[in-house]
Protein backbone atom coordinates (compact mmCIF):
# COMPACT_ATOMS: atom_id res chain seq x y z
CA UNK A 1 0.00 0.00 0.00
CA UNK A 2 1.59 3.31 -1.08
CA UNK A 3 1.38 5.86 1.88
CA UNK A 4 1.09 9.89 1.68
CA UNK A 5 1.63 11.84 4.50
CA UNK A 6 0.86 15.53 5.17
CA UNK A 7 1.97 17.44 7.86
CA UNK A 8 2.47 20.77 9.05
CA UNK A 9 4.74 20.79 12.21
CA UNK A 10 7.20 17.91 13.95
CA UNK A 11 5.18 14.97 12.76
CA UNK A 12 5.61 13.35 15.81
CA UNK A 13 2.93 10.66 14.15
CA UNK A 14 4.36 10.95 10.81
CA UNK A 15 7.60 9.56 12.76
CA UNK A 16 5.50 6.59 13.79
CA UNK A 17 3.87 5.48 11.15
CA UNK A 18 7.19 5.53 8.64
CA UNK A 19 8.93 3.67 11.75
CA UNK A 20 6.29 1.19 11.74
CA UNK A 21 6.20 0.11 7.81
CA UNK A 22 10.03 -0.02 7.92
CA UNK A 23 9.73 -2.53 11.25
CA UNK A 24 7.54 -4.80 9.35
CA UNK A 25 4.68 -3.50 12.14
CA UNK A 26 2.73 -2.07 9.25
CA UNK A 27 3.03 -5.06 6.36
CA UNK A 28 3.72 -4.36 2.17
CA UNK A 29 3.17 -0.78 2.36
CA UNK A 30 5.65 2.07 1.98
CA UNK A 31 5.42 6.16 2.37
CA UNK A 32 5.66 7.25 -0.90
CA UNK A 33 5.97 10.85 0.12
CA UNK A 34 5.71 13.59 3.30
CA UNK A 35 4.18 16.63 1.72
CA UNK A 36 3.77 19.52 3.94
CA UNK A 37 2.35 23.20 3.83
CA UNK A 38 4.84 24.42 6.07
CA UNK A 39 8.54 25.03 4.47
CA UNK A 40 9.98 25.25 8.10
CA UNK A 41 8.13 22.00 9.38
CA UNK A 42 10.16 20.33 11.35
CA UNK A 43 9.08 16.66 10.53
CA UNK A 44 10.32 17.42 7.00
CA UNK A 45 13.84 16.43 8.35
CA UNK A 46 12.74 13.73 10.09
CA UNK A 47 11.57 11.76 6.72
CA UNK A 48 14.21 12.68 5.20
CA UNK A 49 16.50 11.63 7.61
CA UNK A 50 14.56 8.34 7.08
CA UNK A 51 14.81 8.29 3.24
CA UNK A 52 11.49 9.42 2.53
CA UNK A 53 11.01 12.15 -0.15
CA UNK A 54 9.73 15.29 1.19
CA UNK A 55 7.94 17.72 -1.08
CA UNK A 56 6.37 21.75 0.45
CA UNK A 57 3.26 22.49 -1.07
CA UNK A 58 2.65 26.07 0.74
CA UNK A 59 -0.79 27.78 0.22
CA UNK A 60 0.89 31.15 -0.71
CA UNK A 61 -2.88 33.21 -0.42
CA UNK A 62 -4.02 30.82 -3.27
CA UNK A 63 -7.41 29.28 -2.55
CA UNK A 64 -7.93 25.99 -1.50
CA UNK A 65 -9.07 23.99 -4.04
CA UNK A 66 -5.96 25.19 -5.86
CA UNK A 67 -3.25 24.38 -3.49
CA UNK A 68 -4.82 21.17 -2.67
CA UNK A 69 -5.13 20.04 -6.58
CA UNK A 70 -1.08 20.97 -6.64
CA UNK A 71 -0.87 17.91 -3.42
CA UNK A 72 -3.34 15.54 -5.44
CA UNK A 73 -1.31 15.92 -8.26
CA UNK A 74 1.74 14.83 -6.56
CA UNK A 75 -0.08 12.16 -4.68
CA UNK A 76 -1.55 10.63 -7.95
CA UNK A 77 1.51 11.02 -9.34
CA UNK A 78 3.10 8.49 -6.89
CA UNK A 79 0.17 6.24 -7.07
CA UNK A 80 -0.69 6.98 -3.24
CA UNK A 81 -3.81 5.08 -2.40
CA UNK A 82 -3.76 5.95 1.27
CA UNK A 83 -3.56 9.78 2.97
CA UNK A 84 -2.56 9.79 6.18
CA UNK A 85 -2.63 13.55 7.74
CA UNK A 86 -0.56 13.67 11.04
CA UNK A 87 -0.92 17.36 12.27
CA UNK A 88 -1.55 19.11 8.55
CA UNK A 89 -3.50 22.13 10.09
CA UNK A 90 -6.04 23.20 7.47
CA UNK A 91 -9.46 21.59 6.07
CA UNK A 92 -9.51 19.82 2.67
CA UNK A 93 -11.35 20.78 -0.07
CA UNK A 94 -14.37 18.96 -1.03
CA UNK A 95 -12.10 17.68 -4.47
CA UNK A 96 -9.38 16.24 -2.71
CA UNK A 97 -11.78 14.14 0.16
CA UNK A 98 -13.60 13.14 -3.29
CA UNK A 99 -10.76 12.54 -4.94
CA UNK A 100 -9.41 9.86 -2.04
CA UNK A 101 -13.25 8.37 -0.96
CA UNK A 102 -12.29 6.45 2.22
CA UNK A 103 -8.76 6.56 1.80
CA UNK A 104 -7.96 9.71 4.19
CA UNK A 105 -7.05 8.94 7.80
CA UNK A 106 -6.50 11.47 10.46
CA UNK A 107 -6.29 10.77 14.03
CA UNK A 108 -7.60 13.60 16.68
CA UNK A 109 -6.85 14.29 20.51
CA UNK A 110 -9.96 13.73 21.71
CA UNK A 111 -12.67 10.99 21.78
CA UNK A 112 -14.74 12.24 19.30
CA UNK A 113 -17.89 13.01 18.63
CA UNK A 114 -16.42 14.97 22.38
CA UNK A 115 -14.16 18.37 21.49
CA UNK A 116 -13.74 18.30 17.48
CA UNK A 117 -11.69 21.08 16.08
CA UNK A 118 -8.62 22.68 17.44
CA UNK A 119 -7.29 22.94 21.29
CA UNK A 120 -9.03 19.65 21.57
CA UNK A 121 -7.07 18.86 24.93
CA UNK A 122 -7.50 22.10 26.15
CA UNK A 123 -11.51 21.43 25.21
CA UNK A 124 -11.39 18.31 27.18
CA UNK A 125 -9.98 20.40 30.50
CA UNK A 126 -12.08 23.53 30.13
CA UNK A 127 -15.23 20.64 29.98
CA UNK A 128 -13.94 18.96 33.14
CA UNK A 129 -14.22 15.65 31.64
CA UNK A 130 -12.23 12.53 33.77
CA UNK A 131 -11.39 10.84 30.51
CA UNK A 132 -10.44 11.65 27.40
CA UNK A 133 -8.27 10.12 24.58
CA UNK A 134 -7.38 10.00 20.92
CA UNK A 135 -9.53 9.11 18.10
CA UNK A 136 -8.42 7.61 14.20
CA UNK A 137 -11.36 8.25 11.84
CA UNK A 138 -11.68 8.29 8.35
CA UNK A 139 -11.78 12.33 6.92
CA UNK A 140 -14.78 13.67 5.38
CA UNK A 141 -16.47 17.10 4.29
CA UNK A 142 -17.25 17.89 7.93
CA UNK A 143 -15.19 18.95 11.04
CA UNK A 144 -13.68 15.34 12.45
CA UNK A 145 -17.12 13.71 11.79
CA UNK A 146 -15.74 10.78 9.31
CA UNK A 147 -16.01 6.70 10.32
CA UNK A 148 -14.38 6.12 13.84
CA UNK A 149 -11.31 3.68 12.98
CA UNK A 150 -10.98 3.11 16.30
CA UNK A 151 -10.50 5.20 19.83
CA UNK A 152 -8.24 4.97 23.00
CA UNK A 153 -9.28 6.30 26.12
CA UNK A 154 -7.29 8.31 28.19
CA UNK A 155 -7.58 9.45 31.98
CA UNK A 156 -7.47 12.78 32.94
CA UNK A 157 -5.71 13.68 36.11
CA UNK A 158 -7.13 16.56 38.42
CA UNK A 159 -4.19 18.78 38.21
CA UNK A 160 -3.51 17.93 34.33
CA UNK A 161 -3.31 21.51 31.79
CA UNK A 162 -3.73 21.49 28.43
CA UNK A 163 0.09 20.99 28.24
CA UNK A 164 0.13 17.39 30.72
CA UNK A 165 -3.00 15.95 28.71
CA UNK A 166 -1.63 16.49 25.43
CA UNK A 167 1.25 14.75 26.12
CA UNK A 168 -0.22 11.83 27.72
CA UNK A 169 -2.72 11.82 24.82
CA UNK A 170 0.62 12.03 22.28
CA UNK A 171 1.84 8.50 23.94
CA UNK A 172 -1.33 6.55 22.83
CA UNK A 173 -2.09 8.14 19.47
CA UNK A 174 1.10 6.78 17.74
CA UNK A 175 0.37 3.30 18.95
CA UNK A 176 -3.40 4.09 18.10
CA UNK A 177 -2.28 5.51 14.58
CA UNK A 178 -0.18 2.13 13.52
CA UNK A 179 -3.02 0.35 14.66
CA UNK A 180 -5.24 1.67 12.20
CA UNK A 181 -3.22 1.77 9.63
CA UNK A 182 -1.96 -1.75 10.11
CA UNK A 183 -5.96 -2.64 9.79
CA UNK A 184 -5.96 -0.83 6.71
CA UNK A 185 -3.29 -2.18 5.02
CA UNK A 186 -4.08 -5.44 6.14
CA UNK A 187 -7.50 -5.48 4.64
CA UNK A 188 -9.66 -6.39 7.25
CA UNK A 189 -10.70 -2.96 7.78
CA UNK A 190 -14.37 -2.82 6.45
CA UNK A 191 -16.65 0.40 6.30
CA UNK A 192 -20.50 0.65 5.89
CA UNK A 193 -21.31 3.75 6.43
CA UNK A 194 -20.67 5.42 9.12
CA UNK A 195 -19.39 2.05 10.76
CA UNK A 196 -16.23 -0.12 10.49
CA UNK A 197 -15.37 -3.14 11.44
CA UNK A 198 -11.98 -5.16 11.93
CA UNK A 199 -11.90 -8.69 10.48
CA UNK A 200 -9.55 -10.27 13.00
CA UNK A 201 -9.55 -9.12 16.90
CA UNK A 202 -6.48 -8.56 18.08
CA UNK A 203 -6.53 -10.10 21.22
CA UNK B 1 -25.39 12.20 54.99
CA UNK B 2 -29.12 11.49 54.20
CA UNK B 3 -29.80 10.31 50.47
CA UNK B 4 -33.03 10.74 48.38
CA UNK B 5 -33.33 8.66 45.47
CA UNK B 6 -35.30 9.53 42.51
CA UNK B 7 -36.71 6.99 40.04
CA UNK B 8 -38.83 6.09 37.23
CA UNK B 9 -37.87 2.69 36.64
CA UNK B 10 -36.37 -1.04 37.60
CA UNK B 11 -33.86 1.55 39.99
CA UNK B 12 -30.92 -0.60 39.05
CA UNK B 13 -28.93 2.04 40.03
CA UNK B 14 -30.89 2.71 43.30
CA UNK B 15 -30.19 -0.58 44.34
CA UNK B 16 -26.37 -0.26 44.04
CA UNK B 17 -26.57 2.51 46.47
CA UNK B 18 -28.53 0.94 48.74
CA UNK B 19 -26.53 -2.10 48.92
CA UNK B 20 -23.30 -0.23 48.92
CA UNK B 21 -24.97 2.05 52.00
CA UNK B 22 -25.58 -0.76 53.91
CA UNK B 23 -22.48 -2.63 53.49
CA UNK B 24 -20.81 0.59 54.70
CA UNK B 25 -18.88 1.35 51.11
CA UNK B 26 -20.48 4.66 51.10
CA UNK B 27 -19.83 5.53 55.21
CA UNK B 28 -22.14 7.47 56.95
CA UNK B 29 -25.29 7.75 54.80
CA UNK B 30 -28.54 6.55 55.24
CA UNK B 31 -31.15 6.76 52.40
CA UNK B 32 -34.37 8.34 53.79
CA UNK B 33 -36.72 8.42 50.87
CA UNK B 34 -36.85 6.84 47.17
CA UNK B 35 -39.60 8.90 44.83
CA UNK B 36 -40.87 7.50 41.83
CA UNK B 37 -43.01 9.31 39.31
CA UNK B 38 -44.57 6.40 38.34
CA UNK B 39 -46.53 3.83 40.19
CA UNK B 40 -45.77 0.91 38.92
CA UNK B 41 -41.97 1.22 38.73
CA UNK B 42 -40.60 -1.96 39.93
CA UNK B 43 -37.96 -0.33 41.46
CA UNK B 44 -40.47 0.42 44.92
CA UNK B 45 -40.63 -2.70 45.67
CA UNK B 46 -36.56 -3.42 45.43
CA UNK B 47 -36.35 -0.55 47.74
CA UNK B 48 -39.17 -2.11 50.15
CA UNK B 49 -37.64 -4.88 50.49
CA UNK B 50 -34.72 -3.32 51.47
CA UNK B 51 -36.22 -1.41 54.19
CA UNK B 52 -36.36 2.07 52.84
CA UNK B 53 -39.42 3.87 52.96
CA UNK B 54 -40.92 4.61 49.28
CA UNK B 55 -43.56 7.49 47.64
CA UNK B 56 -45.13 7.82 44.36
CA UNK B 57 -45.84 11.39 43.49
CA UNK B 58 -47.19 11.18 40.17
CA UNK B 59 -47.26 14.21 37.37
CA UNK B 60 -50.94 13.83 36.63
CA UNK B 61 -50.71 16.61 34.05
CA UNK B 62 -49.52 19.68 36.45
CA UNK B 63 -47.24 21.66 35.50
CA UNK B 64 -43.21 20.88 36.40
CA UNK B 65 -42.84 23.14 38.54
CA UNK B 66 -45.78 22.14 41.04
CA UNK B 67 -44.93 18.52 40.75
CA UNK B 68 -41.33 19.35 41.89
CA UNK B 69 -42.82 21.32 44.47
CA UNK B 70 -44.06 18.30 45.88
CA UNK B 71 -40.79 16.40 45.50
CA UNK B 72 -38.89 18.96 47.34
CA UNK B 73 -41.53 19.34 50.15
CA UNK B 74 -40.48 15.39 50.95
CA UNK B 75 -37.04 15.82 50.51
CA UNK B 76 -36.88 18.79 52.46
CA UNK B 77 -39.25 17.19 55.13
CA UNK B 78 -36.35 14.58 55.96
CA UNK B 79 -33.50 16.46 55.68
CA UNK B 80 -32.12 14.75 52.29
CA UNK B 81 -28.85 16.52 51.78
CA UNK B 82 -28.00 14.71 48.76
CA UNK B 83 -30.65 13.77 45.88
CA UNK B 84 -29.57 10.94 43.77
CA UNK B 85 -31.44 10.60 40.33
CA UNK B 86 -31.31 6.89 39.64
CA UNK B 87 -33.22 6.29 35.95
CA UNK B 88 -35.41 9.45 36.81
CA UNK B 89 -36.77 10.06 33.17
CA UNK B 90 -38.05 14.02 34.04
CA UNK B 91 -36.10 17.30 33.42
CA UNK B 92 -35.83 18.53 36.94
CA UNK B 93 -37.35 22.57 36.92
CA UNK B 94 -35.13 25.69 37.51
CA UNK B 95 -36.87 25.48 41.43
CA UNK B 96 -35.68 22.01 42.18
CA UNK B 97 -32.41 22.38 40.88
CA UNK B 98 -31.73 25.86 42.99
CA UNK B 99 -33.50 24.36 45.45
CA UNK B 100 -30.61 21.57 45.53
CA UNK B 101 -27.81 23.34 44.23
CA UNK B 102 -24.75 21.45 44.00
CA UNK B 103 -26.59 18.80 45.82
CA UNK B 104 -28.54 16.38 42.73
CA UNK B 105 -26.46 14.20 40.88
CA UNK B 106 -27.15 11.82 38.07
CA UNK B 107 -25.50 9.04 36.28
CA UNK B 108 -25.95 8.80 32.20
CA UNK B 109 -24.28 6.25 29.50
CA UNK B 110 -22.32 7.85 28.06
CA UNK B 111 -18.87 9.69 28.03
CA UNK B 112 -20.33 13.06 28.14
CA UNK B 113 -20.24 15.26 26.52
CA UNK B 114 -21.25 12.78 23.76
CA UNK B 115 -24.37 11.62 23.48
CA UNK B 116 -26.47 13.54 26.06
CA UNK B 117 -30.17 12.80 26.24
CA UNK B 118 -32.32 9.93 25.61
CA UNK B 119 -31.08 6.62 24.13
CA UNK B 120 -27.70 7.52 24.82
CA UNK B 121 -26.07 3.81 23.91
CA UNK B 122 -27.83 3.51 20.56
CA UNK B 123 -26.57 7.21 20.09
CA UNK B 124 -23.22 5.65 20.41
CA UNK B 125 -23.94 3.00 18.06
CA UNK B 126 -25.28 5.10 15.29
CA UNK B 127 -22.40 7.09 15.87
CA UNK B 128 -20.34 4.00 15.20
CA UNK B 129 -17.69 5.35 18.42
CA UNK B 130 -15.26 2.46 19.92
CA UNK B 131 -15.16 3.83 23.46
CA UNK B 132 -18.41 4.84 25.25
CA UNK B 133 -18.80 4.72 28.72
CA UNK B 134 -20.64 6.11 31.57
CA UNK B 135 -20.28 9.91 33.32
CA UNK B 136 -21.49 10.66 37.18
CA UNK B 137 -22.12 14.25 36.92
CA UNK B 138 -23.96 17.27 38.83
CA UNK B 139 -27.32 18.04 37.56
CA UNK B 140 -27.67 21.83 35.92
CA UNK B 141 -30.11 23.59 33.69
CA UNK B 142 -28.83 22.15 30.89
CA UNK B 143 -29.57 19.01 29.35
CA UNK B 144 -27.09 16.22 30.82
CA UNK B 145 -24.58 19.35 30.84
CA UNK B 146 -23.31 19.85 34.72
CA UNK B 147 -20.18 19.01 36.02
CA UNK B 148 -18.52 15.77 35.96
CA UNK B 149 -17.68 13.78 38.87
CA UNK B 150 -16.34 11.01 37.23
CA UNK B 151 -16.39 8.17 34.22
CA UNK B 152 -15.47 5.02 33.14
CA UNK B 153 -14.73 3.94 29.62
CA UNK B 154 -16.56 1.10 27.99
CA UNK B 155 -14.85 -0.45 24.89
CA UNK B 156 -17.84 -1.01 22.07
CA UNK B 157 -17.49 -4.22 20.20
CA UNK B 158 -18.52 -4.65 16.34
CA UNK B 159 -21.25 -6.51 16.90
CA UNK B 160 -22.87 -4.78 19.68
CA UNK B 161 -26.25 -3.43 19.69
CA UNK B 162 -27.76 -0.68 21.57
CA UNK B 163 -28.88 -3.69 24.18
CA UNK B 164 -25.63 -5.54 24.70
CA UNK B 165 -23.61 -1.80 24.50
CA UNK B 166 -26.31 -0.80 27.69
CA UNK B 167 -26.05 -4.21 29.36
CA UNK B 168 -21.65 -3.57 29.56
CA UNK B 169 -22.59 0.09 30.31
CA UNK B 170 -24.77 -0.87 33.25
CA UNK B 171 -22.40 -3.63 34.80
CA UNK B 172 -20.05 -0.23 35.46
CA UNK B 173 -22.71 2.25 36.40
CA UNK B 174 -23.27 0.64 39.54
CA UNK B 175 -19.84 0.88 40.29
CA UNK B 176 -18.62 4.42 39.09
CA UNK B 177 -22.18 5.97 41.03
CA UNK B 178 -21.02 4.22 44.22
CA UNK B 179 -17.37 5.92 43.79
CA UNK B 180 -18.93 8.93 43.06
CA UNK B 181 -21.43 9.02 45.72
CA UNK B 182 -18.55 7.87 48.52
CA UNK B 183 -16.58 10.88 47.09
CA UNK B 184 -19.33 13.00 48.26
CA UNK B 185 -20.05 11.38 51.44
CA UNK B 186 -16.57 11.66 52.36
CA UNK B 187 -16.14 15.39 51.93
CA UNK B 188 -13.53 14.98 49.71
CA UNK B 189 -14.74 15.90 46.41
CA UNK B 190 -14.25 20.03 45.88
CA UNK B 191 -15.83 21.60 43.13
CA UNK B 192 -15.16 24.89 41.43
CA UNK B 193 -16.75 26.01 38.38
CA UNK B 194 -17.14 22.77 36.34
CA UNK B 195 -14.41 21.10 37.90
CA UNK B 196 -14.53 18.60 40.07
CA UNK B 197 -11.43 17.62 42.36
CA UNK B 198 -11.07 14.57 44.47
CA UNK B 199 -8.82 15.18 47.63
CA UNK B 200 -7.84 11.39 47.89
CA UNK B 201 -6.86 9.41 45.22
CA UNK B 202 -8.68 5.81 45.51
CA UNK B 203 -5.01 4.13 44.20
Amino acid sequence: MKIGILISGRGSNMVALIDAIKSGEIPDSDVAVVISDKADAPGLEKARERGVETIVIERRGRPREEHDAEIIAELQKRNVELVCLAGYMRLLSKGFIRSFENRIVNIHPSLLPAFPGLDAQRQAIDYGVKISGCSVHFVDEGLDSGAIILQRAVEVKDDDTGETLSARILEHEHGAYVEAVRRIATGHLQISGRKTTFGITDE
